[in-house]
């Protein structure tokens, strides 16, 4: 007898996910479950324990180390290609033909799953239940699921759902659906899990924080309740700190891929007082045509990139060997100030950038620089815009009378 | 007996450009002195009495109103051609040859002046005299000028310059040089001018506010301690509230024009405000392809010319073609929560633009929107992507497996 | 008895579309035809009474005549939305729910086609037979469109059909598919169309043009063998020069919107030199800053939108105003010559434009300006680099030495 | 006593700088010459005995032999960085203080060479006559130059000055200034050097070149009268056959980075041809994606860096490790036909790049290809598109009957 079809499910062991695994059995796949660890709060035992009670062959809970590579453009977007070549390696190793998710249909995370997936394996094939009308069709809504699951004999925690769903890892954690849909409608203060509450929890006390890099990278992080020098503490040791001090909410309406637009709610704590410190320090260490350059063209085709799901592309490849390349000077420390879900800059110095030079700066030195030649310098600018003046004039329009 | 050749001078009744006035007259000019009103607390009558008694044929003091006509992205830089156009008018009015300027030879504002001066009339001569080394080297230091004060009957306030300087106007305050020329050394808690220390004296009470726009401009403002919808007072009102609240610091190192860098500091009060509202709209509001190219092209050229001095000049004309068209559909009403520094977005709506549509955005219904349609939408986008997975293949690379 | 379904199908008079009309009637729906006359020759009575006899409740010939609106970007994407445009407005006269083509699911234009359709009328409903795997499996090739065309009495012309496939409008003809498809196998000199081969038939006789532009419209062409200033006629009069010069040829990979690599061969007589000469003089006419800005940003996302099919969208009517901004100064002549297969320009003025002037920008007289003031510019500019090339020698590289 | 000062000056032979070098001395320095062997045709020991009968210290000729380094972005404004880093060698083994140089005071090149000069070695400083009242006030015109070469007792060629100015190195030859100073009047045909006249001394009957690439950079070059593999060799053998069939002629009005505009004609044969390949086969290997990101940032920021001079600067380097970035696949073969000045590409392949599959891109073939997916992929496009569509309806706007 032939061996049955597999499917490798990426499995959460809430309700959906448990019923997808059940339907899959239903349909007559062998499945094999996967949980990714990144960081997030969970009961992972309880889960793999579930999924092999509802039918799955194995259960595999994976921890995805991969995130602390980079931190510099990390970001919500960048765990769902970490967790697909996880999830990719189990399909490998047990041999599935197919790989499946819960994703909805609507939203952007089917997509930059399931274009890693092709990526990593071309020849993959993707199940993905709530894009299928015979799937979607007959669990119109969660009553269905709830029938669905007594009668598969799925036990489903009887908590009450909250009126908002919610994704975590070890950088993040968004907050979109439910009652936050209405754009108008303000997030409820206990929903927020990561950060505490600038308003009534955050401590009345600043907390000053110093930040080191070498090229770009965080090598260090220093304050009266944290220190760190390894890259995971150091992450662990910067998201302490923004939690504490209500560090990194944001509350915006965004564009998906698909083209539809949605309200969501991020926390990003310590992501959010590395990118402060990170781009600050470049004020002081990058050349400014680099940084035109890159905040032009680099940075925003990157985001582009890693929001759409395209981590594995060529495109991304291309534009990482510039980020690296404009991250050679950044080196030096930055010292900020957390306070009741502020961060400010407050000072910041290198040992090896001379790209700032107090002297020749000041305004009050003479130095190396000879402020006669600037006269020159603006003469020249001013060559196209006498023109501009004359072209005006000529075409009766006095621009200094134009109210 | 031919007339003298006359000079309009910027002039500010401080030291320097009292020193700069009594040098024009000895080398032989007729000055005309020229103060512009952009908002800023100054005691005008008494800068006249002085300018007038040093040796000015005139002294005007001009209202300089049209900053408030687009308070989109009026900035900083935006003072520099709204006074130039007002000394411009002046100079024209008074049959002056010349323009002159207290600026020193290594700044942004040198530029953005004389750039403006040219365009506005071409034949314009401008005299700066800290780039003039007759006078730079006269004049190396605060004790040279105090000198030539005394010399000459200047009349110098006893007060205590600080140890850096300051520029204000109705939208900002910026503070540089002097002891802030180490990138270092935090920035005094009493530099600050506009804005309620977030720490100590911002009120532990948060106040939420409500801005109405319409095609971008906010068009009313309110809340508990303010409402507004005539432009200026609505201007106003939203620096009382950022002021009230600690809103709108920054500290950043910068690249001047010129080509260095340096530190400065700014408060930028009811403009924040603005702008993170204005932003918040257009999430609800704006296509997202408009968005993209607006913000990677029109938003950076035009900061860029502004920040340059490039007001008057082609290209700023045809980059605000731009903006306008853009804004069509930023209409509708933003709400905020100010405290302490914060100014968080707690909701927005709008009552034209549909292009968010609850139902349609819902993860929890189908609408009128297809799910497996997508399906279709990712498999199109994987074709690339496969390939790349395959060149890596044949390549030998694994995409899985590398660590 | 209820009406029937009401199909509006793009008809071409060929096998395909013959088959896709039988087919559609035999699944049950009313099929009104649709041809749009775009300047190709082409026998449209003789396609008609096709129609009808297969049993077409109405065909109409359409003059699409919107094509010569904006001579400036008009190209091969364009001909798309103009089509779509005329088709929906029949399928509204006659009351279609379905509108149907027959594009192969590989190519560019079914996209150009539906999100045409999709923006004009957004409850249209498509049917892409060559989409529709109850089609495609049923004619996978010629000859099972030959048996089903036998089977229902379908005229088919004894020509034999040309191994590649054409698309022809007044602007242009493209090639494409067939023996085409090896990207190394060079285009057949008897395949193209529109332009007189510049080896062996275009005249021995170069030809002078000159073209006339207001605000970047061309308003005249004259020539020894061509004059004309109404805009069809002059557009006409250009693609008969550059026909009769073998001018405008090209043959390209590109990429298309859906992923794909493709080879294709294009013709685009007139539009070739008016294009040559647009750009011309906007050398002598446009500001430097406005062209970068425009070549950078619009021109390059106008193309991606019109090539992708998204004529009908926000981002095109954002981009569009600034194309008509940037062209308020486009004013003056052109000379062109052509020869076999060559349009080179040979001189260009206008009376209007002042940018370029003579006298200022000769080397041999010193004019208005003066060239002391460019030391400072050289200088000022040279502050960043001093920096870097001591940065260079303190990392131990020589610049100089480096071979 | 102590040494005098030394400049090393970059000499041609010519009245200029003949002129130059005999002031230098008059003025006290003691003057080093330079003269650059960048591939142009030119009697270098005449020149060398001349300086030095006119009081140089000593006369280089150095080959500066970099420039067939990187052939794929080499242009007119390279040769100056190439020449400036061998000047400097001379100046530094010379221990010159000074660097001096006879360009005009209104060109692009003055910036090139200065802003060169300062990033190789920051302390350099430069006499630039031409900038110089004193010096350009005393020749304001050849006559002067004449009378005070015959007062020094330098020789003058007796031919007559041609009507423009020209600068050649081996990839190309540049013409500008004199009768071209009128953008309307035709290049005379006895003008251009490096190329046949495409309508009379091109040859009648076509060639066929084959050129190889491999990570972007030429390897090979072949056609019945050239064959070549060395570098130097590839590219005399692609400036030979763009010789002989006139092509890479152009004549445009540009904008120099002063602010002036300015007409130059151009010949750069071997480069046009190769760079028509390169872009071919690049439609062929590379990624759309990548493409896109090149040609809208990196191609056109290099550009401009070239352009201005700015070749040793932070942002060269910075773009450059993107192009090298970008050539990875870049390897292949491309066909070109040379005919009368035209360059016709007539085919194209590749054995390592995958990204263009015949069956897969067929029209034809269904391949592993599933039509139906692009349906998916137009409707989830389309939803962006039916707001607009709707937004438009709501406005009163109709699309369809819009004329």
């Amino acid at each position: 007898m032939p061996d049955k079809q597999r499917v490798c499910l990426a499995y959460s062991g809430g309700l959906d996910t448990s019923c997808i695994l059940a339907w899959l059995i239903e349909k007559g796949y062998d499945v094999i479950c996967f949980m990714a660890n990144i960081g997030q709060e969970e009961d992972f035992e309880a889960a793999k324990a579930k999924a092999l009670k509802i039918g799955a062959k194995e259960c595999y809970v994976e921890n995805c180390n991969a995130i602390y590579e980079n931190v510099y453009l990390l970001g919500t977007s960048l765990a769902r290609p970490v967790i697909a070549r996880a999830q990719i390696a189990v399909a490998q190793k047990e041999g599935c033909q197919f790989i499946s998710h819960g994703c909805t249909g609507k939203g952007n995370d089917q997509v930059r799953f399931e274009l890693a997936f092709y990526a990593l394996q071309p020849t993959i094939q993707v199940i993905a239940p709530w894009r299928i009308p015979e799937f979607y069709e007959t669990f119109p809504g969660r009553d269905a699921l709830l029938d669905y699951a007594a009668k598969k004999g799925i036990p489903v925690t009887s908590t009450k759902s909250k009126p908002w769903s919610m994704d975590e890892n070890l950088a993040h954690c968004s907050y979109e659906a439910g009652i936050l849909e209405d754009p108008d409608t303000e997030a409820p203060a206990d929903m927020w899990k990561l950060t505490a509450d600038p308003l009534t929890s955050a401590p009345d006390e600043p907390e000053d924080v110093t930040i080191d890099f070498e090229k770009g990278i965080p090598v260090k992080i220093s304050s009266r309740s944290q220190n760190a020098t390894d890259p995971t503490k150091l992450f662990l040791a910067a998201n302490a700190l923004a939690r504490k001090h209500g560090v990194g909410r944001i509350d915006i309406v965004e564009n998906r891929f698909i083209g539809l637009k949605s309200r969501g709610c991020y926390e990003t704590p310590g992501l959010t007082i590395l990118r402060n410190a990170h781009i600050d320090l470049e004020g002081l260490t990058l050349d400014r045509e680099i940084r035109a350059l890159r905040d032009q063209f680099v940075t925003i085709g990157y985001s582009r990139i890693l929001y759409n799901g395209l981590y594995y592309s060529p495109e991304r490849e291309f534009l990482e060997a510039s980020i690296i390349e404009s991250q050679k000077t950044t080196n030096g420390t930055v010292r900020l100030r957390l306070y009741k879900g502020n961060c400010f800059v407050i000072g910041r110095s290198s040992k090896t950038s001379k790209l700032y030079d107090m002297s020749e700066s000041s305004m009050d030195e003479i130095g190396s620089f000879e402020p006669s030649e600037t006269g020159g310098f603006i003469k020249v600018q001013a060559i196209r815009l006498k023109k501009y003046g004359e072209a005006k004039k000529e075409a009766g329009v006095d621009l200094v009378k134009r109210a």
